[in-house]
């Protein structure tokens, strides 16, 4: 199955356009767990466990395992190894590199850690991406319109491209779109800005989006979700991280980021139960 | 001393400024060491030994240890214990993230593995170069202009900046010179563009300029250095990996790396020494 159909499937059978982020950070995860041995993949496994049955996706993001040496690689390998099968999983790492180097990513990504996801950037061209699209069951995410204060600082630019202007990441969303023969590519747009979620919609009208930053980054969750939803009423991946993982640094931990994601999750569904049913959707945007 | 200190220092002491990149790759590593116990840092090491007076920097492209899993890492945690302290060393890592992860970026690659320098993407905004500038002895390159075909693809594409039309490149140019304050920025433009080095360098005069591509990527080597110096004569950090790595892969592979280093060196060198001595320097370009 490709992994955008594995998408597909876990947001159905679930109901679910949560995605939940895998960033483990030592100091705010329960005490009660770490510096033991094996805490990484406990913690971020016993979280999987209270939460496999209200999520799409899982993303790691690979810049919190790094920051712990070899014991950060150690736990997300056997991180992964416990994940469910029929959920996807997105190494949120941000490559881009070139020709031999980008291939060498991939191989790591895909076929060392087994991701069925990534994320990558689009700056240093659409040839780099090449590498990532060769397994067709493999899914890409490119980075488009970033949900942090700067991400204007090249964004936003006006651009001259075929004879309009446009700014940049309206660029990246066409020319991604563009290049979607196989069906496995995506794009990340922050939850932030919802404005510019709805217009790169417009142009990549099939693609996957990914949208980071609906919880503890204080994005618009419905407004969001509803910029995004493709004709199908699907097409969003809702990220969440540390408003899950560390919703209870306590005994509870498990029981309270479960909690939390039964309320992210309902509170997608039913944005996107009000925009489906709407009997006109371009004005519910 | 600060990055760019130890930088200058090692170019001067070695009359060089050739850079070699640490790109494993087993595929091309001598079969003599390929799979043995520690052949990682052997081989890296053993290139380290025969060219350490000849280069003012090392440049592990992360990608290649990636490709190797955990194995990988423990390979570049050996190399970069054995390399020596007095010369560079440059993580080519191309990270771009934003907030906390790139703060966790900045903490893996200058805290847990110790490098000296990095490189990073400028897509996600100028907010997100911050983490790695806050221990400012460490140096931080820029991705600019790379030296792939599709580079243009966003890089040169016509951008309204405070005004002008300029391509891309040269706004993230101009944003990182005019952000330098603690003089440990600097920038990475490829080989096998020397009209927009030379416009790079106009822009940033005192930036240091990592210039990847002039081995085994045919950048024409005697042009690009002399479009990239700065008015002191210095200021190019040229790094060349598979030419230097994989001259041999017989029982002379480190004689053979030795002399490969020696001819670049000496070729960059007197490229230097010619524009140094030019009386029109700017013609000379």
């Amino acid at each position: 199955m490709s992994a955008f159909a594995k998408l597909a499937a876990a947001a159905n059978r679930n109901r679910s356009l949560l995605c939940v982020g895998l960033d483990v950070d030592p100091r705010l995860a329960p005490p009660s767990l770490v510096g033991n041995d094996g805490w990484i993949e406990r913690f971020l496994l016993g979280i999987v466990e209270a939460t496999a049955d209200l999520v799409c996706a899982y993303k790691p993001n690979l810049a919190f395992f790094e920051a712990l040496g070899i014991e950060g690689y150690q736990g997300l390998r056997r991180t992964l190894e416990g994940l469910p099968k029929d959920v996807l999983s997105i190494a949120d790492a941000k490559r881009g590199d070139i020709g031999n180097s980008a291939a060498a990513y991939a191989r790591a990504l895909f076929e060392v850690w087994g991701f069925d996801a990534v994320t990558v950037s689009p700056y240093l061209g659409f040839d780099t991406l090449e590498p990532f699209l060769e397994s067709d069951d493999r899914g890409v995410f490119v980075l488009c319109k970033t949900s942090n204060p700067g991400s204007g600082d090249l964004q936003d630019l006006p651009t001259s491209w075929l004879g309009e202007t446009l700014p940049l990441y309206e660029v990246v969303a066409r020319r991604v779109a563009e290049r979607n023969r196989e069906g496995n590519l995506g794009l990340v747009v922050g939850a932030t800005y919802p404005r510019q979620l709805a217009r790169v919609r417009a142009l990549a009208p099939s693609l996957p989006i990914l949208v980071p930053g609906i919880g503890a980054q204080h994005g618009e969750l419905e407004q969001s979700v509803v910029a995004g939803l493709d004709a199908a009423g699907g097409g969003v991946v809702a990220n969440a991280a540390r408003q899950v993982l560390y919703a209870s640094s306590g005994l509870d931990w498990q029981a309270t980021a479960r909690a939390t994601a039964v309320e992210l999750r309902d509170r997608l569904e039913a944005a996107r139960q009000e925009w489906t049913d709407a009997p006109d959707r371009a004005a519910a945007r």
